[in-house]
């Protein structure tokens, strides 16, 4: 089954720590093996997998990105938010992950992050496993 | 079924829209739910989900990659299009996206972009669909 | 079945080909078709499909992340290898791969990488097929 997390952002850049979400989805399905997707339908929101125990790395992350592709410098759409769209396609707009005795397959310092660069607002994550 | 969408490209660095083909890809395939996955077989030429509304966005993500990854900069390899390489690890060789009532699950303003690199060629896409 | 796939590293940044390995265990699992993913449970290491001709595309992807991300710059986090978290969040913890007549459909230039961003280490790939 598919299935959409919610998420409210706080900031318009930030990683919000998703992964406890996604184990409680999968708990819910209890699928015991197969590959889980998960998809942001947002063109200004990515999703990412990082380290979730020092939160410095997610602001490196974040300051890292600032700098490459700067928020307000000379582009061309309208919105004046195309390093959000160019962000996003940097990380990406979707994530697999490999479910295992009914539980998601982490490393041990890894996390599941919704990339926010055009916050705050309301977004969500679409989860679907095929079992298998 | 894999099926290959053959694409044309026009210029040596271009965003194409595919959307409409993967689509068409998936009325013809006829399943009602699983998760899709279109692959490219390409080392100078990436895909990625971005928006479609504004072209201006197209522009601005090869633009901001550009400046990062300048053409004919002082690369080792002798072809001279490492930037196209690069680039595509960058941006990645497939997206993923669900399919739900025998339809792509897609944001609002979401499109697929083959992303050419090293253009104008003629490239493909692999499309796959697993059920579930 | 679920495999994992070990790789010792020899240097801190390097992009290790492990094509080899992946398509010994497709022929292992004897799977005719169906989508593969290979999944990386590391924070400081991506994975990354690119040109495996010329060795020299590796070093010039090398080379250009350094200069945009440098090692040892003025980053938070204390363990200073955030260089290495950014660059696998670019690159991703995975990679898709489509599976047919029991083989790998690859490009005529491609190749599967480990991205090493901070070894030398043992690191791993959780390598998984699901047939359809």
């Amino acid at each position: 089954m598919l299935k959409r997390l919610e998420v409210q952002t706080t900031s318009r850049v930030q990683l919000v720590d998703v992964t406890s979400q996604v184990k409680n989805f999968l708990r819910v399905e209890g699928i015991p093996s197969g590959i889980l997707t998960l998809y942001v339908p947002h063109t200004t929101c990515g999703i990412t997998i990082n380290e979730n125990a020092d939160p410095s790395v997610k602001e490196d992350i974040i300051s890292v990105l600032a700098r490459l592709i700067p928020y307000g410098a000379d582009y061309r759409h309208a919105e004046g938010n195309s390093d959000a769209h160019i962000k996003t396609s940097l990380l990406g707009s979707s994530v697999m992950a490999i479910v295992e005795s009914g539980s998601l397959v982490l490393g041990t310092w890894q996390g599941i992050f919704l990339a926010e660069f055009d916050g705050p607002r309301k977004r969500s994550i679409i989860m679907k496993v095929i079992p298998g």
